[in-house]
Formats: C-alpha cells, sequence, structure tokens
C-alpha cells in the first residue's frame, strides 16, 4: 500500500515510522510512505502556507493553492488512479475499526494533515473524497490522526503481523471490548491468575473469555453491544451477567 | 505539567514531542515530558517485558512487575503527590475534549503504553486509576494514544496556544462541529469567498457563522446537538436549518 501524506511538519513522522509493525510492513515493502511538505508548493518565496480568516476571528487557516497543488502533483505521478483523499479534521465521520479494514483494501491513500482548526473551506469541499476524524477532541494539527490512521491500517495489511505480534481476537475485531489476559507470574505480589486459564480446558477457558469480554462490555461500552450481532450462546451468557450483576447491585 | 511516559518505544516520541505547540510547550517550561523505557525496569537479563497468555492464545501480554515497579520508582520520587496513572487501551473511557479539560488541570499525569491489546489484568485492575481510549480502532500500542492526549491537552495549558495558533471557537470548545473558513485568495479557480464575510459587519457575520456551525452538525454529528446546551438564538436558527433543508430533500 501506498500513502502520501501532505503535512506542513514531516518531522513529526520520524519516530513514528521508525518503529514496531509500521517499521517492519515498510521493510517488508508491504506499506510505503511519502511524507510530502505542504510548504513545496506554496508560491510565494516565504514559503507561507496560511493567512488569516476572512470575517476576521483569531488563527491562521491553511490556503487553498499550495494543497491544491501538492495533491495534483501527486496524481499527475499516479498513472490516472483515483485514490481517496482523505482530510483529517474533527468534522470528518469518527474514524472505527470498520473504516481501518474497508480503507486496508486500498492500494493507494492521500491523506491531508492541515492546521486542525482552520482549513480553507474549499479544500474540504472541492479536493478531499473523504473527511476524517479520530475522535472528539481538538489537537494542533492533523498529524497525529494520520499515525493513528497509518498504525490502525498497516495493522491489517496481510503479513504485517505475526501471531506473535497480538490475538487476532482483540477488542473491536469481535466488536466487543477484549477479555481479561494474564501472563507471568501466576502470582504476583499476592494477585493471583484465575484457576480456569491453569486448567487446560480448553472449551472451559473459550466460554470464561467470551463471557469476560460480554461483561466488560455491558458494564463499560453497552453502545457496542447494540451494533453487533450476538450468537445463542452470547444471549444466554449475558443473561448470566445480567442476573449476577443484579446481586451486586 | 510534568507528564511521565511509560513505554517500550520511547523512540516513537521522537518527532511529535519536538515539533509544533508541544515542542514550544516544552522550550517555555509549561510542559515537562519524561520518557521512561519499561525495559529498564526488567528484572531478566534480556529485559523482556511480555510474555505469554495464560490459557493459551496468539500475542504477548505485558507483565506486570515491571509496570509496578516503574511507576512505583516514579511515585517514590513524587514527595507523597498522587498523579491520575492512566492506561491507554482500548477498553477505557473513550477521550474527549471535556476529558482534555479536566486532565489539564492536573500537575502531573503518569501515562502507561502497553501493548494496545495484551496487558495483564493486574497492571489495568490493580495499579491505573485511570483507562482511556482515544477511540474505537486497535493500534500497535499505547504510543500513539498517549501522544494524543499529550498533544490535546498542552494546547489547553495557559500561554501554550498563542492567538497566532488557532481560534478560541473552534469544534467541540463550542460542543459543535465549527463553521466553514477561509483564506485568500478570495477567489480560487473561479470558487468565491462567501460574500458575507467580506461585509465587515461584525454581528451578521457572527450570526452567519453560528448558523453555519449548527447546519454542520446537524448533518454530520446530529449525536453533539443532544449534549450541549443550546440558547433561544440557537433554536432559532436550528428551526431556520430545518426547514431551508426540508426543501432540499
Amino acid at each position: 500500500m501506498r500513502v502520501d501524506v501532505l503535512t506542513i511538519f514531516p518531522r513529526m513522522f520520524t519516530g513514528p515510522l521508525d518503529e514496531s509493525i509500521v517499521k517492519r510492513a515498510r521493510e517488508k515493502g508491504l506499506l510505503q510512505v511519502n511524507l510530502v511538505d505542504i510548504r513545496d508548493f506554496s508560491l510565494d518565496k516565504h514559503r507561507t502556507v496560511d493567512d488569516y480568516p476572512y470575517g476576521g476571528g483569531p488563527g491562521m487557516i491553511l490556503r487553498p493553492e499550495p494543497v491544491f497543488l501538492a495533491v495534483e502533483s501527486l496524481l499527475q505521478g499516479g498513472a490516472g488512479k483515483k485514490p481517496p483523499i482523505i482530510l483529517l479534521s474533527p468534522q470528518g465521520e469518527v474514524f472505527n475499526q470498520a473504516m481501518a479494514q474497508e480503507l486496508a483494501q486500498e492500494e493507494w491513500l492521500i491523506l491531508i494533515c492541515g492546521h486542525y482548526e482552520g482549513v480553507d473551506e474549499r479544500i474540504r469541499a472541492y479536493l478531499a473524497t473523504r473527511e476524517i476524524s479520530i475522535g472528539d477532541y481538538i489537537l494542533t494539527g492533523g498529524e497525529l490522526p494520520a499515525m493513528v490512521l497509518i498504525d490502525a491500517i498497516t495493522r491489517l495489511l496481510p503479513g504485517a503481523v505475526g501471531a506473535e505480534d497480538g490475538p487476532r481476537e482483540d477488542s473491536f475485531a469481535w466488536g466487543i471490548l477484549e477479555y481479561p489476559q494474564y501472563t507471568r507470574p501466576r502470582s504476583f505480589r499476592g494477585l493471583e491468575v484465575p484457576e480456569i486459564l491453569l486448567s487446560g480446558d480448553h472449551e472451559k477457558i473459550r466460554v470464561w473469555r467470551r463471557k469476560k469480554a460480554l461483561e466488560r462490555t455491558w458494564l463499560k461500552r453497552p453502545d457496542l453491544l447494540k451494533k453487533v450481532s450476538l450468537t445463542e450462546e452470547d444471549r444466554r451468557l449475558l443473561e448470566e451477567i445480567v442476573k449476577e450483576n443484579q446481586g451486586m447491585l
């Protein structure tokens, strides 16, 4: 997969692209990240890319020309391909695991990191094909959101994550929160690993984990339970969970 | 504010901490970020910090001892202060701007970045005082989420953001999405800046922006409108918006 990132802070990506799974995916040739400095497409000699807002108010707004020119230069070298052109912004659709899975199917993405609060509206309306937010909070720019997208998507590229890197049954892959995990030592300062995990009974362990995952989701994020399709077993386990917790309240 | 970050990838923070507002806040002494390598607290000679999960399954789980020891060594040097100890994890409360404002009041935070899907449950249950997720997606680790928290919180520290850095009326500061912004040129490839922004009539511009912000929120994120308290004027503008958009449908 090829990802072009348009940014005014290309050096921000130094650490995140050079560690862990993203680093390995780049080394394996699964991922190619191309950082494009928007300032290189500024038409003035001071390489400015922003200006005051029309109508007044504080803040500087990212100008349309350098961003249009940067995207167009990428598309010109793109042999007619039409990648999604994604503006990272707090006004976009809220990113989630299903969107990561969808974007992992693309062979090419263009990500635009603007000033997070001030991007000329013509970029949003006439250049970007999609607008994505990573959550309901304000950041300095779209750079961290772009890194979040790249990390989430890279993990889903075939071959990027080995068995050693993480369980397949993680949160949101199931659509609900993950079950509790334990590793050595078996007893840490008197805090014990649950007996059942030491039993070797794989079926019992499977059911215990599923129940714990459902219970945690029911307690912390009941909104997620409405979005997944539950099996017969899930429904039975949820009934047990509700009964057990009624005793606690 | 002091932020201690426990991580197995300290180098990932290189770029993000050395640019933009976070860089300047550090230079001004408003923010001190202390990266703690969890491996330094491993008790074995190979500096391992993870191990296989009890009960089987893929993935490696972050062990409890090095993380407990790292946090405890920080607290010992902390003169009896009790900072929030925040585990970044997909199972936590979902981060938002109100939480950023709340955390910006703290003088000291400890952030634990674990393997994002596999942290020994005893860390979650007995060490962390709070668990935060930046959104419903799976990342490699808690590092990018920690950077997101630091960026969102730093912007709110008094003196960190000058007037030149961004409007105060940005998305989520109002609790709704931001109005459209425009800067030069006034006409770009035939795409014009709305006349009203050139009118110089501040009151008309204020009302237009408020209406556009409400309209955008109503169209893209109606869930946010339920969470904010609307003024009389807002309600009147929303009525206009609903009427105008009924004509369009």
